[in-house]
C-alpha cells in the first residue's frame, strides 16, 4: 500500500468528485430541464456527458489515483491496494465532494430549475431513479454495471504500468479508457436505472437535493436511496474478488 | 503458434466474449424495449454501446490476445497464428461466454422484458435479423462487414509490438482501435442485417433466448440462425486469405 | 517563461484561433440554418463540433502551444507560464483570428444564411446568447464552465512531460484531452449560455456579425457581448489560483 | 521522396480507398435509404460513419502512408514529399479503389436500393450534392474544407515522428487523429455539399452509379460532378502553399 499523506488525498478526492458530479448532473439538467439548449438531446448525449464527467474528474484527482467512488474504493481496499483507512477517507472526500459538485451544478442551471415545473425532472438532475420501481431488481442492475466498471479499473491496473491507488495511477493515460468504459456501461446498462454505479455520485447529490432551496422541488425520494448505495458497493466487492482470477492469468504469463 | 495453458485460455475468451455480449446485448435492450431510458435512442447510441462493449471485452481478455469472435479466430488459424485446438477452444468458450452475457442482459432487463408486448422486440435484443429477409444478400452483407472487422484486426498485427493471439496480445493499446472499428461497421453496414459480425454474438444469445422463461416470447428464428453464422466465418476466412497480401507489404518494405 | 519569436507566436495563435471558429461556427451553422444537410442534427452534434474544432485549432498553433483562448492566456500568464507581453499579444492574435475564421464559416455557408429567416440562428451562428437571460446568472455559469476548462489544461501540464505555453506544448498528444473535455462541458454546462467559455470566441465573430454585408441580419445583442468575455477571464483566473493547491500534490510527491 | 514499389504503392492506395468508399458510403446508403435500421439516423451518424470510414482505410494503407485521396496527394506532391508519378500513380488507385468500393457498399445495401422508391437518394449514398446548388460557392465550401482537411494532414506529419507518404508514414498512431479530423469538418462544414473533400471519393462512385444496375436510378449528375473534384484539388494546393508557413514555425524552433 502506497504511503500517502491523507489531507492531500482527501483534497484530491473531494476536487476530482466534485468535478465529476458538476459534469455528471449536468448534463441530465442540460437534457431535462425547461428552456435549455440542450433539452431532450437524447440518452448518447447524457451518456458521453457522464463519461467526460469521469474524463475531467480523473485528471483533476492525480495525488489519490482517481478513486472518485466508494465502489471502486472497497475494490482496491478489499484487494489489499488501499488500506481501510485509506478507503474511509477517499469515501468521505467523495461524498462531500459530490455534495459540492451537484450545487455548482444548481448554481450553473439556476434559473432553468426554476423554469421547469415538474419535481421528479429536478430530482433527476441530482440523483438517479428507477425506470420501473423494482428495488431487488433496481438492486441488482446496479451490481451488474458496478461490476463491469470495477472489472475494467481492475483490468488497467494489471495491464501495465499503471498502479491503481498510487498516486498519479489512474492518470490522463488512462482518463481516457475509464470515460469511454463508463460511457459504454451507461449505453448499456444504464436503461433501468440510469446507472448510478457509485454510491457518492449518488448519495452526495440526493443530500444536496434535500438541502438546497430549489423552487418547486419534491421529495428526494430516501426510499429509493438504499439501492444506488448498495448495489454499486456490492458490485465493486464482487469485481475485487472475481478480477484476480482472470487478470492475474495475464500478469502470471508475463 | 504461442504456448498457452488452455484452461486460461478458455477462462479469458469466456469472461471476454460474456461481457461484450452482456453491453452489447444491453444496448439493444435500453434502445429496444418498453420504458427504459434509453428508448429510441438513435442508431448511433447502438453503435457506440457495442463498439464499447468490444473495448471493454478485449481489457477483460488479456491472456488470450481477446479473440472474442469465432470469425477472428477462424482467420488467425487460417494465418497459423493459432492452432486449430486453440481455435476451437476460444470458439467453445466464446460460445458460452456470450450465452451467458445474453443472461446477464436479460437479468439486468428483467422488468422491461416483461413491460415489453412486442416479441420481436424481445428476440432483437439477444440475436440480429434483416431488415429485409433475403437471405442471401444478408449472407454476403455479413461476409462484406466481417471481412472489414477481421482485415482491421490484422492490420494492428501487422503494424507494430501487437501480437495477435498471444498472451497480452490484443491487449489495451488496441482496444480503443477495435472498438473504434466496430463502431464504424456498426455504422456503415449494419443497416441490413444489425451487424452479428460474430457467430458467437449471435448463436449464444440465440439459444439463451430459446431457454430463458423470458414472458411473452416468440419463436428463436432458427430459420434465420446460419446467416449470421455462416457469414462472418466466410468473411474472416476471406480477409485471412487476402490480408497477407496487402498488409504484408509494409511488413516486408520495413 | 519560454523565449519567443512574438511574430511567430501571434501568427501561431491567429492561425489556430481561425481554425477553431471557422469549425467551431460552422457546426453551429451546420444545425442552425435553413436547408443544411445537418438541420436540427442535435446538441451532441454541436458538442462534438466544437470539440473536434478545439482539436484541429490545437493542431494548427504547435509554435505557441496552442493557446487558442484568452481565458486559458490569463491563466498561464497568473500562473508564471507566459509574460503579460506574450498574453496580450496571444489575445489580439486570438481576437483577429476568431474574426477571419467566422467570416470563412460565412464564406461557407453564405447562401444558407440567405436562405434562414430567422435574425437571431443567424447571429447564434456566430456569438452565444442566453437561454434565459439573467445576466449574472449567466455569468456564473460562464465562470464555472471556464474554470472547469482552465483547471483542466492545468491538470495536463501538471501531468508529465507536456509544457503548456512552451513551443510545441499543447502537442498532438494532448489535442485529443482539450478536445474530449470541450465536448464534455459543453454537454454538461452548455445548456444555459451555448458556453462561450472563451472570450476571443466569442467577440472576434460578434465583431464579424457587425461588419458583414449579411442578408436579414438583425442587431449584434452587445448588451450580452461583456458576459462571455469577463465570465470565461474570471473562470480562467480562479483556476489558475486554485489549481496549483491541488494539482502541486502529485508534483510534490513525484 | 521515398523510393517505392509502385505496384505495392498501387495496390496500397487502392485498398485503403476502397475500404473507405464501402464504408462511408455505406453509413449513407443506412440513413438515406428505405427500411435500414439506421433510417433517419441523423447527421452525427454520417459523421462518425465517415471519420471511421477514414479511420479503415489508413488501416489497409500503410505501405503508401495512407494518402487515399488526390486532395492530399496534390498537396504532399506539392509539398515536395511524394513525386507527380507517385501522386498519379496514386490518384489513379484511389479512384478505381472508391468505384470498388462503391460497388461492395450497393452489394451490401442491394435490397434497400430495391426498396428505396426515390432516385435521388440513391444516388445521395454515391455521391455528393449540394443542399443549396451555387455552384461557385459550393466550389468555396469544398475548398475551405479540404483546406482544413489537408493542413491538418500537414500537422500531424510537423509534429514529430510521423513522415507523410513514407511507407508506414500515417499509420495507426495518426489513424485516430485524421479520422477525428474528418469527423469535425464532416460536423462543421458538411452542411452545405456534404463534404466531398476528396476527388476521388466523388468520382469513382458517381461513375460506379452511373455503370450499375441500379433499379429505379436515376441521373449522376455530371453537371455538378466538376465541383467536389476541383474544390478538393485547390483546397489541397492551397494547404500545402500555406502549411509550410506555419507548421515550418515549430519545426524551426524545435
Amino acid at each position: 500500500m502506497p504511503d500517502v499523506n491523507l489531507g492531500y488525498y482527501f483534497l484530491s478526492e473531494f476536487v476530482g468528485t466534485a468535478l465529476l458530479v458538476l459534469l455528471g448532473c449536468g448534463v441530465v439538467a442540460n437534457v431535462a430541464l425547461a428552456k435549455t439548449k440542450g433539452n431532450a438531446g437524447g440518452f448518447l448525449l447524457v451518456n458521453w456527458g457522464w463519461g467526460l464527467a469521469v474524463f475531467v474528474g480523473v485528471l483533476g484527482s492525480a495525488y489519490s489515483g482517481a478513486i472518485l467512488n466508494p465502489a471502486v474504493g472497497i475494490g482496491l481496499a478489499i484487494a489489499g491496494k488501499i488500506s481501510v483507512v485509506q478507503f474511509l477517507v477517499a469515501a468521505a472526500a467523495e461524498l462531500l465532494g459530490a455534495i459540492v459538485g451537484a450545487v455548482l451544478c444548481w448554481v450553473a442551471y439556476r434559473s432553468h430549475f426554476d423554469a421547469e415545473p415538474d419535481p421528479a425532472a429536478k430530482l433527476g438532475v441530482f440523483s438517479t431513479g428507477p425506470a420501473i420501481r423494482t428495488p431487488f431488481g433496481n438492486f441488482l442492475t446496479e451490481v451488474i454495471g458496478t461490476f463491469v466498471l470495477v472489472f475494467a479499473v481492475f483490468a488497467f491496473a494489471d495491464y501495465g504500468d499503471i498502479q491503481v491507488g498510487v498516486p498519479g495511477g489512474l492518470g490522463p493515460l488512462t482518463a481516457l479508457p475509464v470515460a469511454l468504459v463508463v460511457v459504454g456501461i451507461g449505453a448499456s446498462l444504464g436503461g433501468p436505472t440510469g446507472y448510478a454505479i457509485n454510491p457518492a455520485r449518488d448519495l452526495g447529490p440526493r443530500i444536496a437535493h434535500a438541502i438546497l432551496p430549489i423552487k418547486g422541488k419534491g421529495g428526494s425520494d430516501w426510499g429509493y436511496a438504499w439501492v444506488p448505495v448498495a448495489g454499486p458497493l456490492v458490485g465493486g466487492a464482487i469485481a475485487a474478488l472475481v478480477s484476480p482470477l482472470v487478470l492475474g492469468l495475464a500478469a502470471a504469463a508475463a
